[in-house]
């Protein structure tokens, strides 16, 4: 291939919240700079529009008053909720946690990798170049597409670090909630490839089907009157006493509650404090987005826990992280494998009707952002 | 002291909760078996009536509807919570968590400690005598009264169990709510003594005065119109990331709040997801018996968990625990002195207008029971 040797402008996509309470999307171009000794310039070919990313966007504003206004796409942000957003006000915040793309220049330490596709880590992957530190990126496997490799970081180092996070705690057995999403179907095949038994709870029976044809063994589906049922029936089958939730509400607290009640099931003797077996719920995600509601339906071992892939890097350390790269690397093609439906560019990413769609975050409908598109 | 060898009957308080759906309190006679070779027998000459044991006693039962009848006293209990009681329908419990008295019989292997005054461990210490392993009782110093010794157990060990918590944690300073109660002002001599900062979190001006009269550094009253930015002010001055909660309700999710407000503000970089300092609120009682209710304020570098003494034995080792006993028996008449001012006999404990005023669990009203009045 042919490396450009020419200074470099960059087209990148904005997010800032105001102190006036809007929220404004806007594209910038801007230098690229020259890659430091252990930096390479990738020119970004893909990036998923991931939860995380809506949520970087979008924060707390008010998506039914978003208008393309002048080159800019605002919204309104509630007053209320702008203390909480104090650190990022009036500062525009790259936008993009992931991306795959070629490395177009690289730094003296780190010129091997000149001309390789790579997945690299963001913020600010929605833009055309990026800066990254070389140690940093994912080398891709040879004839992996930019599409392949533009998820091939967070979901996968996700999936991957909910198994590690279950080894340190000293587990056997997981609960996944949202257990259809790419993540979710990621975590089936990974958990069927290390025999470990999962159990997926999903919302709809068309989501319970999807799994089913994974090859999911348990599927307990929120929707349907008999959930507890199901859901003691596979805790009870499982034995396990940890979930991994993305929604947050109500859900921590059913999970607790169906733990506890097979724990109690399993004691000899009564005790008013309940199971003596600790359960931990880990919430990583905030689909709904109200207040975590936990009855006192849980005995007293019981924890329930943010839970962040770079928590868990920082807890498993280096080596651990560098292994889950390497697996990443070696099964991308199966068990890590991504799917999209809709390719957008960067003019589109802020687009009232396109924004409409893709922050619906629906399960099925994922979307990715070609920034030369 | 005169050891009585003949055959011995002990009076006790049962509990029972039916599954027609009533709670009955009684008193029943039992012999009271030989002790076995390391075992002791105590005559129970003084109990407190602690949280705990208000509810092993009553559970989830309607206290309006409590009655005298027949020797016992029933209440109701709604049938909607009978399953979260199984494993103790129409099984009698033994009530009382602790208490002190002086050991009449020791088995072969325990003879030292015949005469001596001792605090032990439940179930069962609101009788009149009960048996237990001799290495599971505190021999108490010389010159301690029973009442003196009746409570040196649970809440002494406690507040030294939240310490020892703290050090396993990693943390440096805590947050207490509750803080009047007996077990906070003994948290509140211990963290004075110890050098280590302690947030003292009360809901009346009156239990603020009294704390402030115990030389407590930092006081917040829940019922102020400005709780929200005394608890700012004392977090910041505290650096502190760990709280102990004996409320649930919404306060876990407020000590979350303001501990990543703190947080934020100490952070150079804007980050969508918080502090990245890690924040721990244990649970370790329910004076709000309703759902814990967490508003997603919090980052994610949280974590809300149960907590109970016997869970923190577990974790520190046997050798922790001996010497927080013996730190126990050291400081009894100064950091750990407890305070009663209502004593009752066994009969008195199931009468309904005693079990009204018991009930409340009103902070600065504690009761005593003596089995032989």
């Amino acid at each position: 291939m042919t490396i450009d040797t020419g200074p470099l402008t960059s087209l990148q996509l904005q997010s800032e919240m105001t102190s006036g309470g809007t929220l404004e999307l806007s594209l910038v171009e801007a230098p690229v700079p020259d890659p430091g000794d252990d930096e390479l310039v990738v020119r970004i070919e893909a990036a998923p529009v991931n939860p995380t990313d809506i949520g970087l966007m979008f924060a707390a504003a008010d998506l039914t008053t978003l208008t393309a206004n002048g080159g800019k796409t605002v919204a309104t942000v509630p007053p209320a909720v702008l203390p909480r957003f104090a650190g990022r006000l009036d500062r525009p915040l790259a936008v993009g946690s992931e991306g795959a793309g070629t490395v177009v220049r690289a730094g003296a330490n780190a010129q091997a990798l000149l001309g390789r596709r790579v997945a690299i880590f963001g913020p600010g992957t929605y833009a055309q170049y990026r800066v990254t530190r070389a140690d940093a990126c994912l080398v891709l496997p040879d004839g992996v597409t930019a599409a392949q490799g533009a998820a091939a970081l967070i979901n996968p180092l996700t999936a991957l670090g909910m198994i590690e996070t279950m080894r340190l705690d000293g587990h056997g057995a997981l609960i996944h909630t949202a257990a259809a999403s790419n993540l979710g179907q990621m975590l089936n095949r990974l958990c069927l490839a290390e025999g470990i038994p999962l159990i997926n709870i999903v919302r709809s029976a068309a989501q319970a089907e999807l799994l089913l044809g994974q090859g999911a063994v348990h599927i307990c589906n929120s929707s349907d009157a008999d959930f507890v049922a199901q859901l003691d029936a596979a805790v009870t089958a499982t034995d396990v006493r940890l979930a991994f939730d993305a929604i947050g509400g109500e859900m921590p607290g059913r999970l607790l509650a169906a733990m506890e009640v097979a724990g109690v099931r399993r004691m000899a003797d009564y005790s008013h404090y309940g199971s003596t077996e600790p359960k931990q719920v880990y919430v990583y995600g905030a689909l709904d987005p109200g207040p975590i509601v936990t009855p006192r339906a849980m005995g007293m071992a019981w924890s329930i826990s943010g839970w962040l892939l770079f928590q868990l890097v920082q807890r498993a350390g280096p080596d651990v992280f560098k292994r889950m790269r390497q697996r990443v690397a070696d099964d991308l093609g199966t068990i890590f494998a991504s799917s999209f439906d809709t390719t957008i560019g960067l003019a589109d990413a802020i687009r009232p009707d396109v924004i409409h769609a893709y922050a619906q975050r629906a399960t099925g409908r994922k979307f990715l952002l070609d920034p030369w598109r």
